[in-house]
């Protein structure tokens, strides 16, 4: 059993979806592990981690308009010292995921052919954000 | 340390949950694990995972309408050639769970009393879904 | 490879989120493991786990009126007889974790500077919590 953890670092253009499947899956096969598990972490409470349709772009659009009507700039919010996107972050984080599994088999992340992986960056300016991709197996 | 990579696949009957808590239980068991790790990963964007509360049929179709509610078939969403529910089901998708982790002590998993394992069909019709159970351990 | 697994055992003083983080990373640095993956479970459908900011208390507090207002006692819900927190606390727990992922690197578990690991418990009055934390790796 061989591990290996390694960190992606990417600026965002601002709030979005920003696809990371094909720099995760070349950590992964450098890694050089047929069976086992990629876990990834983000290291922010501002941008998160999800799953979602990588064939329409309309699908990421309308993503981003959901979280925002669910979770609107105006609150109402104690905390805003920051801006009033850094709250509505915050909620948007809770909702989504600071961390994914995803089994390796045969060398390759079992991701459906729908599938891809992206961080939902959801402050409304670019920032630098940290994944850690952690991968175990033989 | 082994590990075991297993694809459950079944047809859901449409939108609700499906409790697929024996079948993962079942392949937990076989893998011979004493400790470790089940890892759950579906390999699609509208439909979802979620561990809920297994006494109570009620908690399920309440948990089912307050989703339909949050993430209406009317939007508005520009995503629109999959039919009415294709948005909603990754919205849905995106604010539960794409993976699962469950250690493993003494040969079971240790969901408590409550925890069902489910899967959450986020389509209005039936679909056929694949669930990968990773299980790692000694 | 060596793994562990403990549990975390508390009682929540009500609805609000509790900060684990120092009993986790003590179970984290207890298991002397310098480099793999620390997985946390919670054995509850009325109580969830988050990673958020810990920085201004403020922060917690919008979250938690966030879920409120997004679950509202009043429903409607068909699930009544646990009391009106109840069936709000099962999809609070559905759209947070229920388990969390998190690597560790040189011993420590590789959080961001401004996260902290969360219970966030969704009834309104306390209650005993488990959470098993699981630590693999060399």
């Amino acid at each position: 059993m061989d591990q290996n953890s390694q960190t992606l670092s990417l600026r965002t253009p601002g709030a979005g979806l920003v696809d990371i499947t094909s720099e995760v899956t070349a950590i992964v096969s450098e890694a050089g592990i047929a069976n086992g598990m990629a876990t990834l972490f983000i290291r922010h409470t501002s941008a998160s981690l999800t799953i979602q349709e990588n064939a329409d772009p309309d699908v990421l659009s309308d993503l981003k308009d959901f979280f925002e009507r669910i979770a609107p700039f105006t609150g109402p919010y104690r905390h805003s010292t920051e801006g009033p996107d850094d709250m509505p972050a915050h909620i948007k984080s809770a909702l989504t995921a600071t961390s994914l599994s995803i089994p390796i088999v045969s060398g390759r992340m079992v991701l459906g052919t729908w599938q891809g992986i992206y961080v939902f960056e959801h402050r409304t300016r670019p920032h630098d954000r940290d994944i850690i991709v952690h991968v175990m197996g033989q």
